[in-house]
């Protein structure tokens, strides 16, 4: 391979082994060679601020250092998965003692039975688990399930929620075709109108609603379920022999410890959950109700990883540190904290901001934010001033955060705000000086 | 959860910590409660003759040990990961390293460019590399670069063969409606005439056909693809506009060091791969040409681990440490030595088999064989005199084989075939007091 780095561009010789060596731009001009585009997915740092770190090299609780070796403090979290800091002490142990006697074998090992029964111990409405890698394919799973288990066809869901990556998900992206997405009809989040006009589309042959704990769509504000919508949804479900299916990929662990509309009194009928459920590690689940057990007994789903005991044994010492240290309750501490800090400082810059999501999720908007022109600049500056955090998609809490670092990540939000103040033109748009 | 299980089922209080001191049957019983049928997927022991272990604790080289302590010599390889053994010093090195700086960070770690362009070294016709999870990643998201880059709709889909789990895919399991199977026609195998009525059937509207180097269904004997099916495929999609995918998570890295038709001296547009990518760490990838480069660029498909460090560490070096030993060598005379001898030993009992596959892909089937009661009784045979395979899927060698391992596995399938042989009836049937 050396040979044919150095006929493709001429470079250097540089020694791989040591990553660190490699600056971050070194690495996306490699990249571009070998990978369409030089990155893929939600990490692809082309759609953010210029300056958006592109390669990471190591994290340590709620730090990270990309390649160039500048620190953040991350309020991204990986987005989702990493929610007891990165490199917890417990869960790497857990890991290491699995992987010194196997990943994937022939079969599951012993441990998957210990997080099945953890599951169904923490989630209020879980009688059984089954797990998988994606989000994407617990959520499916989770379609097929209800399709078994209720004889119905279609499946409803709400505009601009993000499922997933399968052609039932309706994504907006390319490659998928609309005769392969016939079996989705689409409605609002909290709307209950709307939803029963999607059952009424679906000439009531649905046979699931999916929906998020709470609305976290990309490029806007985090909104809450209304109290009518979620009455509304398991009403709409009973009555017409549909299964309510929670989407907790985002939401699950971090809300609550247990499913995410506990609190409210009210649960769904199925589950689909990942990213904070293994720290980091990959996997991904399907929970359900004795009602929809024989359905999922029969459906045939599976993969080559999907037996994998490493991230089974981290998702334990996970679900039960989580537990332990009360993490729910400390993330809201800490997102509170972060939320009213910037309330407080936007105010005194006398900019229009809104602070939303529940606290373990916080997210901020500019008003009248032109193509996100503002949301870009304060994103910048606080990327350049070393706090990692998003411009159009919420953010994430871990318990690996404190007080303190939250105070330090004000400072830094503070100083952004001073720039966007200075910059900010009345119609929204940003001195082009600025960016 | 002790308590928890405790008021389940009164059990006496077990140490879950140390995982060896559960059995197969006390692991059954509490996974019954938790995972619907008890287990799920491939490795789902309900489907295999009694005997057949669930739980696995560890695996090293050639070798596994089930939950009650028994050890095997592995032919089935975790179902294709394993393709240098169980914890291979070399990849559990990189995983080490990896894991100590991070696993899920806020974006790639530098490996990830090292291994895209390790695999571009690597196959023959790969200019680029992607990286997901499951083989139904791969499949999936090379469908969908194919119908950006082509305009086209349709994917071809041999009858009967795997691709994933995927709507597309057309599982005969439940839960999938026709509604989302409309983008799919089927053709036959090895079968010029049959791909060239989907391709009319299709009206030319065809993005993909997508095949297997190999013809490797369940239960059926393995097929090598006859030379004007290879030629045929090629002149066809050529002529069509249609992108040739290669569906290499079974046989990639096993059949040749790069592309499985490079020695065929063909190549397709698209390539999917899995399995032996990471020795058992969970990654699949996505190869292409130029001429794909672009499509693949404009399709957003991710996940949340996609970006994990180290099963890309782990890729990297499987692959350095195969291309290194020659493992497709190791692995063809190991599977030789295996092949010929149990032609041998059928012959000597006079009992009617049929070995077939590559020899790194071996499998055997009895003629005759009414439910497959004979291959369930020789599998059971094997299983109980400590060799793990299977009754009808192919199984896998691996480079931690040897001579003599593979001496070990044909002693006892002698004994199986003696026992077989014994309670063999001349209708294909078995003596029920064999079973």
């Amino acid at each position: 391979m050396v040979e044919l780095i150095q006929a493709n561009d001429g470079a250097h010789l540089q020694d791989k082994s040591s990553e660190t060596s490699l600056t971050d731009k070194d690495l996306r001009r490699r990249a571009m060679n070998v990978i369409p585009g030089g990155m893929f997915g939600h990490v692809n740092a082309s759609q953010f601020p210029p300056g958006y770190p592109q390669f990471f090299t190591h994290g340590d609780g709620c730090r990270v250092w990309d390649a160039d070796g500048r620190e953040y403090l991350d309020l991204m979290c990986s987005w989702g998965p990493i929610v007891l800091g990165h490199r917890h002490p417990r869960v790497e142990e857990a890991v290491r003692q699995q992987l010194a006697r196997g990943e994937c074998l022939d079969g599951p090992a012993p441990v998957m039975v210990e997080l099945a029964e953890l599951m169904v111990e923490t989630i209020d409405y879980a009688d059984w688990a089954l797990f998988c890698k994606n989000g994407t394919d617990a959520t499916t799973w989770a379609v097929r399930i209800a399709r078994v288990a209720t004889g119905h066809r279609y499946v409803l869901v709400a505009k601009g929620s993000y499922h997933g990556i399968a052609n039932w998900t309706v994504s907006t992206s390319s490659g998928f075709i609309p005769l392969e997405q016939r079996g989705t009809i689409l409605f609002e989040y909290n709307n209950r109108a709307s939803l029963e006009a999607a059952f009424a589309k679906a000439e009531n042959d649905v046979a699931a609603v999916i929906v998020c704990p709470i609305r976290h769509d990309v490029h806007r504000d985090l909104e809450l379920p209304k109290d009518d919508f979620v009455k509304g949804l398991r009403e709409l479900c009973d009555a017409r022999g549909t299964a309510l299916i929670h989407d907790e990929v985002r939401c699950g662990l971090r809300l609550n410890h247990g499913g995410s509309w506990e609190p409210l009194g009210t649960a769904p009928d199925l589950g689909a959950w990942g990213k904070a459920l293994g720290n980091g590690y990959g996997i991904s689940a399907v929970v359900g109700t004795d009602a929809f057990r024989d359905a999922a007994r029969v459906i045939l789903a599976t993969g080559s990883y999907w037996f994998a005991a490493s991230p089974m044994a981290a998702a334990v010492a996970t679900i039960k540190e989580l537990e332990r240290i009360n993490a729910v309750q400390i993330m809201h501490d800490l997102g509170t904290q972060l939320q009213e800090g910037l309330r407080s400082q936007a105010q005194q810059w006398q900019l229009d901001v809104n602070v939303s999501g529940p606290p373990q999720l916080p997210f901020l908007t500019f008003h009248n934010d032109r193509d996100e022109r503002l949301a870009f600049l304060w994103t910048k500056a606080c990327i350049d001033r070393g706090v990692f955090l998003h411009p159009f998609h919420n953010w994430f809490l871990s318990a690996a955060h404190t007080p303190e670092t939250i105070d330090k990540i004000l400072e830094v939000t503070n100083q952004a705000f001073k720039i966007v103040a200075t910059c900010h033109m009345d119609d929204g748009d940003v001195l082009s000086a600025c960016e």
